[in-house]
């Protein structure tokens, strides 16, 4: 029966080795830790729903996508695909034990069996953050800090954040008289970026006509510094627009904590989905722009309309985490892997095991990682083995120096020792050394 | 469409709420830190497998519990139901990537579709931890090591770890001329705690004799002092019996590094599974002894035999998170929760949210948690949001205040004010407040 399995993952599917996985180990915490510092709490939903909790009645295109199948029960049940849908049927089903404006935060895996050609895994982590039960600049705004907040502590140096009103649009297509039009159009105008102004044009012009189409491309282009885009907006809606007046709002918490800087008003993001009725945005890496947004959202006005007959207007933003990640490698940011402990207690004498477990105590106790190499092989092997894992020091001790109290430390970077010390000696002389670094 | 799906999850799963997955969050961040300051380094794999990899081309008993179904390719899929079998799979099919002895941790959630009547759940999270690639005292008692600091970290009052060796069993039914029945045994010696003396005597004497019966009850019973359950063992098997010197050897550390009162030499443990094939070990917690094994485990020979044939000894040990946790719920062990914020930044003047989003940031770069109140609802309403949460502290600040850069810090618990402030006063004051309790 030896070997008889070819061990292999599925398509779309990932394995992550330690170095990876204790990235984005850090990652999640230190995005836990923003989140945590700004009120937003943790729930958690299964991985497997009915089918029709997931879906609606009905279904659409994304069915495609979704893991269904029946269960030992005969039900029909469905991997998530998001952790949107099943936070709505979270707030739908808990709404009496939830306090109200909720903040939320969710990070863990989402499953869709699309085609993986794209560089698209089946299996992903997404970062949902929401504030539900309110609809007002504070909440909008409150994203927006958390989006900056979050990046920031991700170390990642350059990013803008790209906010428009899906009330702008409204508002324009009222006045070019072709309302009926908007879901199309704002479709149409999401893919922009992608397909060109070319293609985008005949597009919005067969939605509506030749002047209209030029007037939303111009429109959207009204971004440049934020007051020119207010004054361009105004001219464009009129100063009593609502949208504009809470888009006001929003930059007016920004000046005042001073992230205005990080965000741009850009008329141009729409967001595909018909799902948002307020601000919305999306983020883009300034060395990286290909990558496409990490981190999108808005304000849509019926969180939970599938399952409640409450009204629950919310705000939230979700980063593609195994996105970001990918970029954050790209970008070259480091302090993010990390895994192996500081000391490798090296073994020469396998009856001194119980002593090297007991050094071993030390060395943790004063707030360093250690590991005890647990057979007295060859050294080369054994210092193999620590640069293998990334350890930097190491303890070297044979029943001489064991009976003396003492031991010796190895600095592999530097191939050298540094001999005759105690064991806590040698934790503080590492301990300045990995601080300095 | 309002409201016209049920809003309900599936038989067996749950939504965790703020609070329980705070403590969840916490229980495996303390772990993850053991694991770390230990040398191990994490790991994930997909939840999703080919049935295949995940069963064996056979399959056994364990199948009729596994989500399995079939993928928009074809593919015969399933679930992940434990952590073991995927981490046999990844180290077979990376084991080039990989320095040995690959210490590892696995933290996440399994599937098994089975009964729920007895409290079960159908999703659930496991914590995996092994050492792979050496067989020896040191590796054992590196697994015991940390299952005891495992515990500790999570402020585990009392707990014993049985740890016996496959191997005594093994010689003594060699003594009494039963190898055959070795499995069969085992089996039902683990059920003696469960069913009584008297059922498993009938069942051992079926599969032996009534003589064979009697004398395996009793070296089960030989678990006394460790020196007593030593001698014992040593009269039945004789002194030179290698499990007897491999738990000699274990001993020996344990001693050396302090944990041997946490350790029990108990005959009477043998684990179900044939898969083990040295060192085995459960964990009972003294006041909860109902719960049963809150962490368990052992030594097995052949880690990834059905991928590869390279053999990989290997020695591992398995917490059921959830279960410890209603565990520590159960001992009212505290200090796991607090999702909330420390401070919240009441709204009184809804022109003043900007300026409350300032101060909610100079508390946070002062190492504080803080969240504004996005509306200017009545004081009794924000002060019962609070409540709720559990937040416990409030800054008030109105126009006349906020003008002279001042606040009034509210303590929740004691309904009173402390006035006239600044805001870096209050956070000073939270935080004396806070490290005191």
């Amino acid at each position: 029966m030896s070997g008889t399995i070819e061990p292999r993952v599925l398509k779309g599917f990932r394995d992550f080795l330690p170095d990876r996985e204790s990235s984005r180990k850090r990652v999640r915490a230190l995005l836990e830790e923003v989140f945590s510092r700004h009120g937003f709490v943790p729930i958690d939903t299964p991985v497997l729903e009915y089918t029709e909790v997931l879906l609606g009645k009905g279904g659409g295109d994304t069915d495609k996508q979704v893991y269904r199948f029946e269960d030992h029960g005969g039900r029909d049940v469905a991997m998530r695909f998001d952790l949107t849908v099943p936070f709505a049927r979270f707030v739908a089903q808990h709404r009496p034990e939830l306090y109200l404006p909720f903040r939320r935060y969710h990070i863990d895996k989402v499953f869709r069996g699309e085609n993986t050609q794209r560089g698209r895994y089946r299996e992903f982590v997404q970062c949902d953050f929401d504030v539900v039960g309110v609809d007002n600049a504070s909440a909008d705004f409150e994203i927006l800090l958390l989006m900056v907040r979050a990046l920031e502590a991700l170390s990642i140096p350059d990013f803008t954040i790209h906010v428009s009103h899906r009330g702008l649009l409204r508002a324009f297509l009222a006045k070019l008289d072709h309302s009926g039009e908007e879901a199309e159009v704002l479709r149409t105008l999401d893919k922009l970026p992608k397909v060109g102004e070319e293609t985008t044009k005949g597009a919005l012009a067969e939605l509506t006509d030749e002047k209209s189409a030029e007037s939303l491309l111009s429109f959207c282009r009204s971004a440049g510094s934020r007051q020119e885009t207010f004054v361009a907006l105004k001219e464009h809606l009129g100063p009593a627009e609502p949208a504009l007046s809470r888009l006001g709002e929003i930059y007016a918490a920004a000046e005042k904590v001073g992230i205005e800087g990080r965000l741009e008003l850009d008329p141009a993001i729409t967001r595909g989905l018909d799902y948002y009725t307020g601000v919305v945005f999306e983020t883009f890496l300034d060395k990286l722009p290909g990558i496409g947004s990490v981190c999108s959202g808005g304000r849509y006005n019926d969180l939970a309309g599938l399952y409640t007959k409450e009204h629950l207007p919310g705000v939230g933003s979700s980063i593609g985490l195994d996105r970001l990640l990918a970029a954050l490698e790209e970008l070259g940011v480091s302090g993010l892997g990390g895994a192996a402990p500081e000391l490798l207690i090296l073994c020469l004498d396998e009856s001194l095991i119980p002593h090297y477990h007991a050094l071993s105590e030390v060395v943790r106790s004063l707030g360093l990682g250690a590991e005890v190499y647990p057979e007295a092989k060859k050294l080369p092997q054994q210092y193999g083995y620590a640069d293998s894992k990334g350890i930097p020091f190491g303890i070297l001790c044979d029943a001489e120096t064991a009976a003396a109290g003492r031991v010796h430390l190895r600095i592999f970077s530097e191939r050298r020792n540094i001999e005759d010390i105690t064991v806590e000696q040698a934790a503080a002389e590492v301990a300045k050394r990995t601080a300095r670094e």
